[in-house]
């Protein structure tokens, strides 16, 4: 199954200029949005993976499909503020300003070998910070999984120290 | 199996004398995590069910692998701004202030019946817009449905037009 047809782009949003990939037709689509998952099933299942941390909050709808699929654990990471337990909190650049995410301390063991999922690939900056956060908790980043690549944004540049794979490429 | 030893109850969280109900624990454990959507697969198969609206972002979580085994699609509901379609806004009044949820209108057809599901039905606000969102487009709200049920708050009573579901009751 061809899954590209199921994104739609929406012009402008959400700044002027931006074409943004929407994967909300995919989603909707039960066989489409099954396909996906199969298909990043099929390239992880000979990895090596103890857990699966998923970006807030498509990485979410993506991230508990696959860990179940997997029979492995589901680790959320979240804005700041969000997550109850006792946190790591790591602040990161973006283009305009800084972002900080959260992720439990005990989410993770010393390690144990993590999947890092997230619906999109742009410029990079988040995975690679979630990709720290993952490492100061002692665990190891084992792959890092995409639905949707933007190419043209050399994301796959900034994250050349780990296994990045994704299911949809726009260059 | 028993899951509501896979909820960590977070005292002060996310203010003083408030137990905060953790999920994530139920997540880090495959099996557990499992039989929730089972469990939740169960209590919804005999339903006439064509889509799964979840709530951002713990709800997409219980969502998205709950649309995949029923073989439905998967349409968010999120924070103003976040989806990129064209949009049924809606803002309800919360305890302290008020919020504003999206939709994308192509997202759900005339009579389509739906699943609306969260991770929590504490006083049901949030649930009830949500509710009101699906009809204002046109479709009938099935079921809703929960992860944990803080029953001393009263939810059930503010959605009692509508058939609600939990697997974990706190009274």
């Amino acid at each position: 199954m061809s899954l590209d047809r199921y994104i739609r782009e929406v012009k402008d949003f959400p700044k002027p200029g931006i074409g943004f990939k929407d994967i909300t037709p995919l989603l909707l689509d039960p066989a489409a949005f099954k396909s996906s998952i199969e298909l990043l099933y099929e390239k992880v299942k000979d990895k090596k993976i103890d857990k699966i941390v998923a970006i807030e909050s498509r990485g979410f709808i993506f991230g508990s499909a696959l860990a179940l699929k997997m029979g492995v654990g589901f680790v959320p990471v979240r804005k700041k503020g969000k997550l109850p337990g006792k946190c790591l909190s790591y602040t990161y650049a973006l283009e305009y300003g800084e972002d900080t995410l959260e992720i439990h301390e005990d989410a993770l063991l010393k390690n144990e070998s993590v999947l890092i999922i997230d619906d999109l690939l742009a410029t990079g900056g988040t995975a690679e910070a979630v990709a720290c956060m993952v490492e100061k908790l002692g665990a190891k980043v084992s792959l890092i999984a995409f639905i949707i690549e933007l190419e043209f944004l050399k994301g796959k540049d900034r994250l050349k120290k780990f296994s990045v794979i994704s299911l949809i490429k726009y260059s």
